[in-house]
């Protein structure tokens, strides 16, 4: 790890990404990664090699944690300069600028930069919350990452179906809320839907995530993964949980 | 019960719904319900009252259930003549013909005769697999009941629409592999899809079977209920399974 502390501006602190000595860069003020993005990216499909774009990146934590997968090259494009800021640190603080790239932008128009179908896999972490005329309680940062301020998720799917190569997977997470909406769209721009897994915070609760995977061009036949669940009844997380959070695996979950 | 032994034709016998005294005629030459049947009966948003009608109701095992949850009027109909006739001699059997109504027609058309937009809720449990080229080794009463020969799940679901009532509920259980054309075929019939449970054989295992309601015209926002277990790790039914079969609880599951 790069120690140089001069790769933190104030507020910032220095996180442990508890897994094959990695570390990040994070901020309550600006922004910080969740479980989600920890689930993303253990349960997307990737390549061995090849190129993986993630969108909506934030502060980097998914291409991070994808390195530990594959040797693929690594994009994440972050709307945001801030976040994008701690993105491109956090990977000089790994040491991994030879396999991750950190992009500066706005996701519905990367295609004129990029071309078309240029991707082997997508991975993204979207915001979860519409707008939808209610007032947010949030500063700008985190504003813009939860809510669909500077992307709907019709231009999430768009940008993804734009970028991906064909047979390419695109893997997402969200909320069961949106789970109609997200299949709908993913099938008016050509994402097949071919990997479903709900994340329950307990067996008896109903779920708070969904896990999807789906292919450019698929064939429409979805498999739905057994229930990955939070916590068991003594408040501990299951093991399952437990080790994709310090496991060493590297497989899909 | 109606013990009049000549309800029964030649294959036939009588067996017990294991719930509120119900029994029910079955033949394994012909059709006999599976635990699909038995989960949707439970499952399905229905009123207390008013009119529900069961698509592709076979040997009419989901009005019989569902005579143990409300006091609406139901109506099963069935296009094979042979099934339509056990229905009817079960609805005899228990002394139901006040309650149910058993049809012998082809749900493509039923709107002809009772007009648009007419029951409170609709419950189907429609043939799985679909028609695509691979030879049938059923018997045509069999094939009928598991392939898409007599309608396809588009059918099904234009026939939903059509004959159920705005802000009604329609309830289906199907295979998950299916999900992404059951919940893209549901928004192009404005039917939105507002509960969903999946069915695991076992807790690590994938679902086989999906539990979806969805309302005319509800707003987009779907619940992802807890998963639902059939059998604990000692190959035991789970204690939900029990109370779905044997219990006196009436709520939805």
């Amino acid at each position: 790890m790069n120690m140089n502390k001069s790769l933190l501006e104030p507020s910032e602190r220095i996180d442990d990404l508890l897994t094959h000595d990695l570390h990040i860069i994070q901020s309550d003020e600006v922004f910080s990664f969740s479980m989600d993005a920890v689930l993303l990216a253990r349960f997307a499909g990737i390549p061995p090699k090849g190129k993986i774009l993630d969108l909506c990146t934030g502060n980097g934590v998914i291409p991070l944690l994808l390195t530990t997968r594959t040797l693929a090259d690594i994009e994440g494009i972050e709307i945001q300069p801030r976040l994008a800021g701690m993105a491109r640190r956090s990977v000089e603080l790994n040491e991994l600028q030879k396999r991750i790239t950190i992009r500066e932008g706005d996701l519905r128009e990367l295609h004129q930069e990029t071309g078309h179908g240029v991707y082997d896999a997508i991975t993204v972490n979207p915001p979860y919350m519409p707008l939808n005329g209610s007032d947010i309680k949030l500063n700008p940062h985190q504003a813009i990452a939860r809510h669909e301020i500077s992307c709907t998720l019709e231009e999430v799917i768009q940008a993804c179906f734009r970028l991906v190569k064909p047979g390419g997977k695109v893997s997402m997470v969200h909320k069961p809320q949106r789970l109609a909406d997200i299949m709908a769209l993913m099938r008016q721009y050509r994402l097949e839907p071919k990997r479903l897994r709900f994340v329950h915070p307990r067996a008896h609760l109903e779920a708070n995530m969904v896990l999807i995977e789906a292919m450019r061009d698929g064939k429409p036949e979805v498999r739905l993964l057994p229930p990955l669940i939070v916590y068991n009844e003594h408040n501990q997380y299951c093991p399952e949980i437990m080790d994709i959070y310090y496991g060493s695996k590297e497989g899909e979950v």
